[in-house]
């Protein structure tokens, strides 16, 4: 088995390099650098080793809390000793006010260790950035100090019985009681909704103030404790899952639990969609450290396994053969592509005068980097054969924690629909126009000019149609195929034979759709 | 959760209608309907019903014993006491001498039912075959009627630790003692190596009586008998895997154990090549069965399950949406057509006049099947949502399960290979020729003509390459794609507007590959 290996080197060339990072105002290279090379010795040495036997292990449920694997609570001390988890938190509430990009490689490297206990610590810089922009003074006081030290875990409470990718039908209520609220009902497939590693939990709920027939506008954002909560929430029941078995997925009953209004009431979605697409983004680094790790793992196995005659007689490797060099070929060109188009999506999120570009941007990394996790560790099972099939090297860990992340945090069909219609038609399309200009500044490659100038032959084929959602998935993947090859064409303007054969492979994919684009739309 | 449900009227069809059963001379359409009509009813009523237990419970091994998950034994027993162990083999050995076509689907609805039990059982028709083919008579008479009866079982010992995909460098060997031979050596990967539901097992072995630098010319096949062995053969441990808990994958031991020569000295290859062709035109099913019970349980699912409204404001379920639609659309489409490529190839098998188009035919029904089955439950996954990730709804285990067919009975680069080397040139490119011919017979339908003359191209290509192993995914993968627009452009010569519909959706995907074809080779 390969121990993790934090793909340090590769996400400090992905955010200078591919990104751009040192063109903002706040980056410090060298500062960075030093802070990764700290967390990935911590996450290497700490949490990588838990990701094993916590898989085995997995969580419990025991009269009515949640036990996590043996190890997790102790590992969670030391990383909110060593302060991690104040990371994005500003200084005057015990932070270490370090930028998105920093937060985004530690939890890429967090990930890549662990993905189970990642995703119970890792809603903290999502509820911390809800509380700066929507919480009271009151609000942000008590709390974020509490979550920047460690104390305090967060969750983010939105799924129902019935209501999963459709919001609108959520039920649980919110309702006035003296100078508060008390909400009451159930949530199901809530990360971290109990756990015994902090102290306390900040729940993030959204409840219904107003009536079913207003849908989602009438939903308030609230926030919870679980102590004070006390006996009002129950936990009733943890799921068994296809992988992360160290993440406990729980479903909630609320019962009149004291509650605090965050943000407007009836403005409950929008003040949770800050939460979301900091989740959003999170998800698309999961993916792009599957691919990542999948590839570690196979290009290890295949540069030692024994296989077969080269043409001279001598003894062969698995990467010798030309059919494994293109699987672990796909897998790097997978992951170094999705880690460029997630770390572009930050700088620009960072730079902050273009949230347009954001908006667009993040679906489709979303459903881009994910399914690269996926068919990351896919391949890395077909490369690694028999013993992929075995839990031995670790590689169907890495497929099976990786196959959630395109069905959490709004499956990809969702995200495909939000970039055909909203996506295109948002401040009068500035979002695609703002994405064909950032292509534009990475290269001037006369292929990728040319997919761009098809793409916008298809985005007037889809703005013009009739049922845009029939056109949603093919017109998503050739905008992140687009997005992809100028990633490589940027990463590949250095001198670097291994990223000139790969930018080769990658231009040579066959496109997700035919054109002249049509469709049933 | 949805009850397995024999795709029993889909493979009729395929059968008569995609594959042309009717045309061969021992063709009982009625009589196979019949048959399979029983086999499905205790399918779905005996075997299927363990599946879901079987997973969870596993094999265990106890004292060198390999226990089968509670209630296996006793399906096992009706299994054999139906005669179902019997339908291939010759009536005179007490068989059903039933055709290779009804075999397949018996097989396919085994496999659908409980993929794991089926492992165990049905490697039975192969030796069945071999023994006939290469057994002298006295083989065949002490084994094939304990076979046909079910007092045996049977395996096929080839993997060992270091030789996998690459046969060359078997180590077991098998020595003259007295009139006999005595095997060592060891085995790993052994599909019911032991198991306590027959009396007896069947081991083929692949042995060396050659030196090791003979390679593959210096192995033989020999039968050995666990009864017989005794003490001589130890099942040193089973797998643990990703999936097919219920199936025991064995390393064995074999330490002088007694055994018989099968057929000539050094030609152990070519005769275990008899039990491999029929596991992988098996495997090919299994993939087939997995698409077809994955888009079985998403679209129960998809039609149940309310999500969002439709235009006119009433509530919508999941199959309304046209992201998920497509994804149905894929499942059925890869099912149907997968399951039409392995009739054509069993038809072909069957009327035996035409090797050539049979050895073409099967590796392309291995990788195109097995990967129908694994992307199809992908798809089921992810059409189910969250739900795909808990095993509640089963579609996870039918990925698990799906998993292994693109690595097991070669993987499927082997074939590929295979397909691009010696699938091109034997007979002097007499298979590709007659797969050209039977294209041509399926359908006149201008687009797959036009695939057919850039195949046509494209072979040209490959045949002239320095490097055909650079080219062997690409093509075969092009080939395969080819193969399944003409077997759905022959469903879908009839009125039925859904089956017009899927050919479209067909017809519509890209081409795996970008044209004019070139590559590295």
């Amino acid at each position: 088995m390969k121990p993790f290996e934090a793909p340090l080197d590769d996400i400090l060339f992905s955010l200078d390099h591919v990104a751009g990072a040192g063109a903002l105002a706040d980056w410090d290279g060298a500062l960075a650098g030093e802070i990764l090379g700290h967390f990935a010795a911590f996450a290497e040495g700490v949490i990588a080793p838990l990701d094993e036997p916590g898989d085995a292990q997995g969580c419990r449920l025991e009269n009515g809390a949640v036990k996590m694997p043996d190890g997790f609570a102790a590992a969670y001390a030391e990383l909110a000793e060593g302060g991690w988890q104040g990371l994005t938190a500003p200084e005057t509430f015990g932070g270490m006010a370090q930028n998105q990009l920093v937060a985004a490689a530690v939890s890429e490297i967090f990930s890549g260790a662990n993905h189970a206990m990642q995703m119970v610590c890792n809603l903290v810089p999502g509820a911390v950035a809800t509380l700066l922009r929507f919480g009271t003074e009151a609000q942000q006081q008590t709390w974020i100090p509490r979550l920047a030290a460690g104390e305090a875990l967060s969750t983010m409470c939105l799924t129902e019985p019935g209501a999963g990718s459709d919001l609108s039908r959520l039920r649980c209520k919110a309702e006035k009681v003296g100078n508060g609220w008390a909400i009451t009902g159930e949530k199901i497939f809530i990360s971290g909704g109990d756990q015994d590693m902090s102290d306390d939990i900040l729940h993030l709920v959204l409840a219904r103030t107003g009536t079913r027939e207003e849908g989602i506008k009438g939903l308030s954002l609230f926030l919870t404790g679980k102590k004070e909560a006390g006996r009002t929430i129950s936990i009733t029941r943890i799921e068994e899952k296809l992988g992360l078995h160290a993440s406990p997925t729980c479903q909630m009953a609320f019962d009149g639990t004291p509650a605090q209004l965050v943000g407007e009431e009836g403005a409950g979605l929008a003040a949770m969609f800050t939460v979301m697409n900091h989740a959003r983004i999170d998800v698309a680094l999961q993916g792009v450290v599957h691919a990542s790790r999948a590839h570690d793992i196979a290009r290890s196995y295949a540069d030692q396994r024994v296989q077969g005659r080269r043409p001279d007689g001598s003894e062969a490797v698995l990467s010798d053969h030309a059919d494994v060099r293109r699987m672990l070929d796909e897998q790097r060109a997978l992951t170094l592509g999705a880690r460029g188009m997630a770390h572009l999506t930050l700088v620009a999120l960072e730079r902050g005068d273009n949230p347009a570009l954001v908006d667009f941007l993040t679906p489709l990394c979303k459903v881009f980097c994910s399914e690269a996790g996926i068919r990351a560790a896919d391949l890395g099972i077909q490369i690694l054969g028999g013993y992929g099939y075995l839990p031995e090297y670790r590689v169907s860990q890495t497929w099976r924690d990786a196959r959630i992340t395109s069905i959490y945090e709004g499956a990809n069909g969702i995200h495909e629909l939000a970039t055909t219609t909203r996506g295109l038609k948002l401040h009068g399309g500035a979002g695609a126009d703002a994405f064909l200009a950032m292509i534009g500044n990475l290269t001037d490659d006369a292929d990728v000019l040319s997919i761009c100038s098809q793409w916008r032959e298809t985005r007037e084929t889809v703005l013009a149609a009739r049922d845009p959602a029939a056109l949603a998935h093919d017109f998503t993947q050739l905008t992140c195929e687009l997005f992809l090859r100028a990633v490589w064409a940027r990463i590949a303007d250095s001198e670097d034979p291994e990223m000139i054969r790969l930018r080769e492979f990658v231009m040579r994919r066959p496109l997700p759709v035919n054109f002249p684009f049509s469709g049933n739309g």
